[in-house]
């Protein structure tokens, strides 16, 4: 199935690939926001210290409580579907009311503590002395995000390119369970599609336009609780997915879904919700897959924006940006700067390049280098990037240059797959029983990822089989000796 | 690279192959000895608290002792060698004596703190709570060792067999360096034969065994210092390697390295010394590859015995053994036991089932039961697993039995390969500088692991060609414009 994988999205679409370390340095996470922000709620039982997850604990009660009461009116139960669709949305405070009104009880009968955060990444150290602290990656994503710069390089400066990342990811999960649903470590695949965020259209999205998804938007979930099935052209035409390349993907998805066999009638793409998102998310969209579980998400599409690439070049002083050429190039208003070393150099020493270059780079634009100028001008001095600039330091001209191209920190749009609960859907969506006979159970498995190829062969003792069979190749293979060696089994 | 080695291993010899997670609970690794023994000799800097590797320090001082005196007499250099060689085996004390001996000091001038362990184990806390401790596992063996019993179980109960694992190993490393020589985060091949302790011949040793290889044993390294080039073969019968599985792996490594385009003078088998060894092991061969590094280990090749599935056996009361049939029945002498179970139950209560089972499996075998037996007849109890028999809760008779199939604890043949290592080392082994200009560097790799397939094609700009490239298939590829499009660059 991964092998597909790579095919269907990194070599059909010449993506690159790179593989990075699980063991992540805390400061790349902290740059992230991981170290504060990935965290599920949790609450605790108040006699035994047991802990549980906040949001599964509403998802259950609502659900026992409409089992319990099966003449329920259907608004009502609408509404606490509703409710439940958001578990994993809500505040702690808000979790608390919701969970006293659900009457959710500890086990030991006492009301749950509130509910707190509680950071899903495994923590460790690195190095014999032990103060430098590491985390075991929570997603393959910032691996890539940090080696933005190489990536760009490799693929000879052009944009937009894709790069993709197979590998493990860690959560420290309050709850494990679900066979392969919910577990710490599972395998994901990702791929972080660098673009324009001026121009988020793709080059092969009519190729895909025509294809039909099962969409699950964020106004039916608040509303009506229904889908609607619309072409990828409708929807990105309507504004229901963001943008050109988002839906690209959700495409390339849906088709990756039904080439390895999965049921086309048990996938649904839903939109995130305004509250559940990253505040710097434009667009996130799940693909769901429906198993005996429910309906598990299992491929996230998310438009990042630029906020990763913005956040690492910050904090690493190294600005992750792309250019592009202009067809015809453009006059744009700059600023000409003319810098009195000496000054620069007796107030900053070794600092002043740092200095004139954070000049410079504003001053490539007049918009951005105007407050700088009307500062200097009036108060005689400014503060850039921490910097006290005084008016003796440096002296300017407005001019307007003609550009030939524009750098820009690009944005991330990003499909990323947990393989587990793709495959474990997969061997849901192959399972049937034999209409005669419930006992006959089958996996019925597409030959693009069966795990066995058989032959049936006519029944030989000759030398010609007996040596083929015997001689170490590149197949492996097994006899199958229990009905009297009618057949051979091959894998 | 993996691809060939999973062809050339696991699909040849119709291994089973498993996937087991990095994280691993602290009780497996308590029992398999690593959290008390997996660690690396440190010393500190008494000043500034920097910590290193004492091993590495010794073997760094010997290499510059010996090439500050180019005059050294050649005897003098080859025992200085020795202790080098030696390096990775010494005691904590032996380590101190040695560094003050060759003047070792640290880099704020004072000599080093004492030699002590450092665990190379990356800790982590396993759910919520934080009261269960993992450890990310410091090589992938231990997961197949504890999957014993299904492995065996898949395999149809046959032995001898093999389980593979490629995977993530992890070890704090006190030093990392060189590359991908010392890394914290490493990928790893590690098979595991299990094999009847009684009979470590192998089916296919025949194909191998003209195949010669250059081998270091113990004695010469303590000797000689000079290696020997035998045929598997003769270094079997002439008990240089302890068995025929062993040596057939060994074999089947060396016939890997020449596969994949390693130069074959830069490789050697080196016999770990006693001291080197752990206590349960029976021979361990490393395979040192030769780089600008020096003799580095890329692949060890042990004969774990039955110390792995023994231990976890016990520790999870779960016994992991093999049977093989007897081609003739064999008469045993066993102990008949009868129970008196009102005795038994008002004793051990729940317990009793546990108690009997115990006195059942001593009984298979007279040797192991007599103890038992005289106990009970002299003193009147003894002692079975912590629980206390007495006289009065079982009775017996010696008697003879045919068996037709005997049970054992299967021995361990391990070949475990630092993937990043061999990668290294193919990398310096495939690289040239054409004679006529040094600037003229070249990467020759072997067509089965060269990363990128290129054709030449003739020059088109028909329909036909535009619409191959443009399709998007299953073959990643590149157009090369540098050259004004002479030709296509396919990967």
């Amino acid at each position: 199935m991964i092998d597909l994988w790579r095919k269907h999205f990194v070599l059909t679409e010449s993506m690159l690939e790179m593989e990075c370390t699980c063991l992540t340095p805390a400061a790349v996470l902290k740059t992230s926001g991981h170290v504060e922000r990935f965290t599920d709620l949790m609450v605790r039982d108040p006699e035994t210290g047991e802990c549980f997850r906040a949001d599964k604990l509403l998802e259950d009660a609502i659900d026992d409580l409409i089992a319990s009461e099966p003449t329920m009116a259907s608004e009502q139960r609408e509404e606490h579907l509703r409710i439940q669709r958001q578990a994993d949305a809500f505040s702690p405070e808000e979790l608390d009311k919701l969970l006293l009104k659900y009457d959710c009880k500890a086990p030991s009968g006492q009301p749950y503590s509130q509910a707190f955060p509680f950071n899903l990444m495994f923590k460790t150290s690195i190095g014999p002395e032990g103060t430098s602290v590491g985390y075991l990656r929570p997603e393959t994503a910032q691996g890539l995000f940090v080696n933005f710069r190489r990536l760009l390089d490799l693929n000879a400066g052009k944009m937009p390119f894709a790069a993709a990342q197979i590998g493990l990811g860690f959560r420290n999960e309050i709850a494990p369970r679900s066979g392969l649903l919910r577990v710490r470590e599972f395998c994901m695949g990702e791929i972080e599609h660098f673009v324009n965020p001026d121009d988020k259209s793709h080059p092969n999205f009519k190729s895909v336009a025509a294809k039909e998804l099962v969409l699950f938007g964020r106004d039916d979930q608040l509303g009506s609780g229904k889908t609607k099935t619309l072409s990828v052209g409708e929807a990105v035409s309507t504004g229901l997915v963001n943008n050109e390349t988002l839906a690209y993907f959700m495409a390339r998805t849906q088709l990756f879904m039904e080439k390895i066999g999965m049921d086309p009638t048990k996938l649904r793409f839903r939109q995130h919700l305004k509250t559940e998102m990253a505040h710097y998310a434009c667009d996130c969209w799940d693909l769901e897959i429906k198993s005996s579980y429910g309906w598990v998400e299992c491929v996230g599409h998310a438009d990042r924006a630029c906020y990763d690439l913005d956040v690492h070049g910050k904090a690493t002083k190294t600005p992750m940006l792309a250019t592009v050429k202009l067809d015809t190039p453009q006059d744009v208003e700059v600023a000409k700067l003319k810098f009195d070393r000496k000054a620069l150099g007796k107030t900053f020493k070794k600092d002043q390049r740092v200095v004139s270059g954070a000049l410079e780079a504003l001053a490539e634009n007049w918009e951005d280098f105007a407050k700088v100028a009307s500062d200097l001008e009036t108060e005689g001095k400014t503060v850039v990037d921490g910097f006290e600039i005084t008016k003796d330091m440096v002296t300017w001209k407005k001019t307007s240059k003609k550009v030939h191209e524009i750098k820009f920190t690009p944005s991330v749009i990003e499909p990323s797959f947990g393989m587990g609960r793709v495959l474990y859907s997969l061997l849901e969506h192959s399972f049937y029983q034999r209409e005669s006979d419930e006992q006959r159970c089958v996996m019925r498995f597409n030959p693009q990822v069966a795990p066995n190829k058989c032959a049936v062969l006519p029944i030989s003792s000759g030398e010609e089989v007996n040596a083929m069979v015997s001689q170490p190749g590149c197949i492996s293979l097994r006899m199958r000796t229990q009905t009297s060696q009618i057949s051979w089994l091959w894998f």
